[in-house]
């Protein structure tokens, strides 16, 4: 990694009238610093004024982490004890703008943001999304690269789904086979859902002791972190045969999923795409089971800007990627939900997931 | 899950002159109405107002996982959707204490905080801990039956790990088959620490490609959560025949790991326990070595209250748990660390962890 996110981030904090930015452990501090840096009851901040050093507060012990990360080649790292106070050594680095405009990471705990606000009560803090989101908004070359490679490793988990489906294992089994296989091409699994049955409903139920049967749909989410990027696909399996009800909601769900690709391209909102959607799963009459957003952005973080919604008239531009998943829930039935990740090119996007959509049918016992 | 511990939160705001309390996702809110809501960018938000309903403010997706955790009976469960504004409901819950003191859980994300101090400029800010700790701090009858069937769980774990050490294996590989071990008997795998030679050195290095060899140590320091309970254990390990050196090291390290135990009981300081590993290490010379507190509490959450450092003159008191784990790390060469989870009785002090303390000897090659 090199100066250069810092360089932006100081260019967009000078867009953005602040004086310095705080970035606690989080997906910011690693797309800066390229630091994972654990989140502690002992204070980690990247402390980056606008003019002057950017410092990397960390605690003693994690200093061999903070080193190994690289971090401390980009920003000055300043240790403490376990009995020092770290908010003084942020206050310490950020000199001047302590005063001033303050944008802290959205994820910073609220304990350290009181604490902050305590020693510096002349500042105005504001939410580091402030700075950041512009940086982490569009994707260059080498972050859709990142991301094709982690959609290949889940592609390829999905692929092996079938083989552990079938009837009398438990969710939470087939939950632990899908992790560990995910694990041969990620660095980190972020969530298994298997959500059988009326469990399909539950767009975030897990997994759970409920024993799989035959006939009955299986919606299974999964995603994983892959050299720093994150990969979340989607899929619907029935073992055997679904019932008819459910074939025809899936295949209207199929629709609705690939007209919001169709219409993905520079220029348009965000809101539309969810509408084109939302629009088709309305017409066939399930509008009032599709009880979220369309979609989220996806890159150094799994949910992220830009939000798919109704309302965010934000301008899809070249470089954004995002998921495009639209969800049936038919409450204590069966649900179903189909999701790819996409990255908007300069005239229209391309998917970075590749496997098919149809319900996948796995032979029944 | 009942009203009781709500009703005790409600107490420790009279005492800690709080208006109402607001607990995002967080083992707080595990702990007070047994929810265990995901940490996402849509706010989930218990507002407990001292005189008034609780209400359990959660996006319209994740409805029936609140309701499933029975939380939806302990506070009124308001819902919003996609482009709704969930402030607004936080507000609206909050009535008059909105200009008051107010408690916002620790963890809360800090974008949270700014939006709510946005509409709530009246209002004064305080840690959640202010009211939490005191309930957190001292465990019941019944939370220390949990913690010491997880501490059984983990230590099962432990006295499987020399049968997945050999020479050749990479660190990631026995990672993986801990955590699978884990799995076992707990609901989740908190961390899983491998550190072989050098590695042993940093205290927070998870696990790598490092390929593990005959005759050098390996820190193993595992933990999960089973029934919301944690888990959090530590022993060495090596292949082979030790290093005299890092014999006499371990050696050391085991009396000063015991005698912090036997010090353990009603009425002293945690200071103090952090100051009788500590000089019995600085005594036989390791003292440099030994880089960070002794130990930290356990409960719903891995680590939490009392924290067993110098200057933290905080009585023990029968009911509190925690870690004692002092560690020795000699840079680029290797490390120890001896780690069992304590509670507090009535006259000194049980360990909820039974498995020998010294250099576990695997057979070599």
């Amino acid at each position: 990694m090199t100066t250069d996110r810092l360089e932006r981030a100081r260019a967009a904090m000078a867009d953005a009238d602040v004086d310095a930015l705080l970035i606690g452990p989080s997906a910011d501090l690693r797309y800066l610093v390229g630091y994972h840096a654990l989140p502690l009851e002992r204070l980690t901040m990247l402390v980056v004024p606008r003019d002057g050093e950017a410092v990397l507060v960390a605690p003693e012990l994690e200093a061999p982490r903070a080193q190994a990360s690289g971090a401390s080649d980009l920003a000055d790292l300043r240790t403490f004890g376990e009995t020092d106070d770290p908010i003084a050594l942020v206050t310490d680095a950020l000199g001047p703008a302590a005063t001033g405009r303050l944008a802290v990471s959205d994820r910073l705990w609220a304990g350290f943001l009181l604490a902050l606000q305590r020693v510096t009560p002349q500042a105005d803090y504001v939410a580091g999304s402030t700075v950041m989101r512009t940086l982490r908004l569009i994707k260059s070359a080498e972050e859709i690269a990142a991301l094709e490679a982690v959609g290949a490793a889940i592609d390829a988990v999905h692929a092996q789904v079938p083989a552990l489906l079938r009837p009398g294992r438990t969710e939470a089994e087939v939950g632990r086979d899908i992790a560990e296989r995910i694990l041969i091409d990620h660095d980190e699994v972020n969530f298994v859902i298997v959500a059988s049955g009326p469990n399909g409903a539950s767009p975030h139920h897990e997994t759970g002791d409920r024993v799989i049967e035959a006939g009955e749909p299986i919606v299974v989410d999964i995603g994983g972190t892959r050299a720093g990027y994150c990969s979340d696909v989607t899929r619907n399996y029935v073992i055997g045969t679904p019932s008819p009800d459910y074939a025809q909601l899936h295949r209207v769900l199929e629709e609705a999923q690939q007209r919001a690709v169709d219409a993905v391209r520079p220029g348009v909102s965000a809101a539309s795409i969810d509408a084109v959607a939302r629009d088709h799963l309305e017409a066939a009459g399930y509008g009032a089971y599709f009880v979220h957003r369309t979609g989220h952005g996806i890159g150094v973080e799994e949910h992220e800007e830009p939000w798919i919604v109704a309302g965010n008239e934000l301008e899809l531009a070249p470089g954004m990627a995002f998921s495009v998943e639209p969800g049936i829930y038919v409450p204590d039935r069966h649900g179903a939900r189909i999701e790819d990740i996409v990255v908007v090119t300069d005239d229209g996007v391309a998917p970075v997931n590749h496997r098919p959509h149809e319900l996948c049918v796995v032979d029944g016992p």
